[in-house]
């Protein structure tokens, strides 16, 4: 029997990237993680995926998958044990729908909220609240957003809130998490953090400070001044 | 036994809705249609789908569900019959890439080449037509997007190709089907808008026409001048 080739085509400080990263760790399937230098893409990540030419890819022998919701399906559709997603089509569906809500409502909102000034800066603020806001009531006293208190689907499609986006906040210097407005998210992001999955694999917090401040600094000036 | 309730919310000329609606005839689902004016919200609206505030909304006994991918999926998983996705992990990857694409890619491409002026229309129009060079080269002789040649997902997906995309064409006065560079969508095109459930429910093409001619005058003194 030939031996499967499973792979991940990632970059360090991509929350896509690590959204994969937990769903192949939860699923128990080992696999080859390969750096790319998203700044200096190689020949191999263009021709892996030149649709988007971005990272995670995704390799499962002569299968080739991008976007990272796409290839989470696919794992939890090839490696059945531990699902991600729930039994029931309503609950599928609403895993699916916060999701996509969280990365078009809330991550641009986030990070415009962060390298933005003035008046844009507090608009992208609000939006930011309000979508929290939204998500906050989904976790209703529930450990995770999964079924039976348990980690899945959309615990690892918005797990950047856990880590990503108060280091955004203090790249920023703004609180966005403020414990007294989002006790169940917070409550949440511990309990995430505190994961053996999650918690082995999170890039150095202050590699990532530099990181996203160096990104912010150059995001104001591209788009600051023309206000996007 | 009480009677199954199922209503989609939805506005007459919305490419998004039609997903819904033909992803319910495909699979022989009856339903209710209620017609909402997306111009002057109704409270029904508002309180079926109060995050995003927009059709389709797809209303299944007591549950509610927004998002027109979402629907599709719900719908799939909940009448096995008639499936719209493949079996096959790896082609239900495919069939949801290629239809975000469409989504994100040529979407806004297509409309924004139409009521756009100058600079901004030509670059429209240039990601207009690679993005569907990448939709042709999935085609590669087959009848329909969708797996032994029977219509599907990734079908009613882009389902929008085949009437919308060259009624705004004609609004903007430009060829972006052209069959000499597109002989597998224009072949898809003809069979897709003569299958039976298609061919039936599409609104007239005058009213589509002089609707979506005041859409783009609104769009170009919105977004024209500022270069969105």
């Amino acid at each position: 029997m030939e031996t499967e080739v499973i792979k991940l085509l990632g970059f360090w400080s991509s929350p896509f990237v690590f959204r994969v990263e937990w769903a192949l760790k939860l699923k128990g399937v080992e696999f080859e993680y390969i750096e790319e230098d998203i700044f200096n893409k190689t020949n191999r990540l263009l021709e892996l995926n030149p649709v988007h030419k971005k990272v995670p890819v995704f390799v499962h022998d002569q299968k080739v998958i991008a976007e990272s919701f796409v290839i989470i399906e696919y794992i939890d559709e090839t490696w059945t044990q531990n699902p991600l997603l729930p039994q029931d089509p309503y609950q599928r569906a609403m895993a699916r729908f916060w999701a996509r809500f969280a990365e078009e409502k809330l991550m641009d909102a986030a990070w415009t909220s962060i390298w933005s000034k003035g008046e844009q800066k507090e608009r992208a603020e609000k939006e930011t609240i309000e979508a929290l806001e939204k998500i906050e009531e989904q976790l209703k006293g529930k450990k995770y957003f999964g079924v039976d208190d348990k980690i899945g689907y959309l615990d690892i499609s918005i797990g950047w809130i856990s880590y990503w986006l108060p280091i955004w906040g203090e790249v920023g210097s703004i609180e966005i998490l403020d414990p007294k407005k989002f006790p169940g998210i917070t409550a949440w992001k511990t309990r995430f953090l505190d994961h053996p999955v999650i918690r082995d694999s999170l890039p150095p917090r202050d590699k990532m400070l530099e990181y996203f401040h160096k990104r912010s600094q150059e995001w104001y000036s591209r788009f600051g001044l023309s206000g996007k």
